[in-house]
């Protein structure tokens, strides 16, 4: 298959090979050389909101309107991280902060091999998405408040976690008791309950246009 | 840009977009579509092997040459997980087969985002090679032996550190005071005492066209 003449470009520019030498001086493939065979600039979508403000949808509605662009892309959510990388933690609120630095750091990998890491995670406490934040370049990241009015989400409850979380069945249940912190100055800020899917995956696609 | 026919029909297949509903039915993008435009057989290339083996020489020109041909890879080391993922680990016994419990379940996530994942851990312990064996298909995952002798790694000690373990100033150091349990039957066994970097590597190219 034919590099495309940036890439091709890009791994000369890094490469020094000796033929002869058993430890060849191999300065490492990165993210410019990963990205350009991909023909697209990483990013980390990173959306945040209430359970039941539609992250998942939007998140799964994107990735298959990028892969029909042809782009690059990998979603990170509860469903594949929770029940694996992240098994050996809890609900506590040490677990869930450490819940959100790996996948923060995953997410920096995902960039770092080129991909739009698509992250849907609550996601409640600034100071998480502050740092996740800083383990990119501004132009490689982009909050997107997902906000719908707590009882639109509460009327929603696609898995009934609300229902029980106001039994008190589930414990520190971000909107019921446990906050969740606006994001103050999204790159995004996106309102289900007066847009459809298709106008919020649209409009996430505009920015990341322009990223 | 185009999606080929293949990637055109597995999102189709996956895909039930209905116009007008906020929760529209999309079944999520997977491996399958995420490898096809990337016209590759996603697997996770993992190099175990003590220190000084010749594991990151390997696999920076590995990596390299795949890239060459087009291929979408990721490297996954000491250098990019150590600092950041996994930052939070030390040395101890349960720190190290955390740790590579973690790189295992990292690796996993790439090959689901199409990916070749090339690990390059010393990952000493049978077990924890199983289990990160066990996250894959069979024809997912490729365990390759770096094997060098003892004597030999010492003699190379490119970072210095068994040097240090020898003085005793590295407890639990592979090969020293903590053992390496070689593999019993990888799929490609190197002898980079023997063979040359580029001949590892056209042998693991080999190996990898025939997954």
């Amino acid at each position: 298959m034919l590099l495309t003449h940036h890439a091709d470009l890009a791994m000369k520019s890094r490469a020094r090979v000796s033929e002869d030498n058993l430890f060849p001086h191999v300065l490492p493939v990165t993210q410019v050389g990963r990205a350009a065979i991909k023909h697209q600039q990483p990013a980390c979508v990173w959306l945040t909101g209430l359970s039941g403000s539609g992250k998942s949808t939007i998140a799964g509605l994107l990735e298959l309107q990028l892969l029909g662009q042809g782009r690059h892309t990998y979603s990170l959510d509860g469903d594949n991280v929770r029940c694996g990388l992240n098994r050996d933690l809890g609900f506590t609120d040490a677990d869930r902060v450490e819940n959100i630095r790996r996948v923060a750091e995953v997410a920096r990998l995902m960039v770092d091999a080129g991909l739009i890491a698509i992250v849907s995670f609550i996601s409640p406490f600034r100071t998480e998405r502050a740092f996740a934040r800083s383990l990119f370049m501004p132009e490689e990241f982009m909050e997107v408040f997902v906000d719908a009015p707590i009882a639109e989400c509460i009327r929603r409850d696609p898995k009934g976690l609300y229902a029980k979380a106001i039994k008190g069945q589930i414990p520190n249940f971000t909107g019921i008791d446990s906050v969740y912190e606006a994001p103050e100055v999204p790159e995004v800020h996106l309102r289900t309950s007066e847009e459809s899917t298709r106008q919020c995956v649209e409009r996430l696609l505009v920015a990341l246009a322009k990223m």
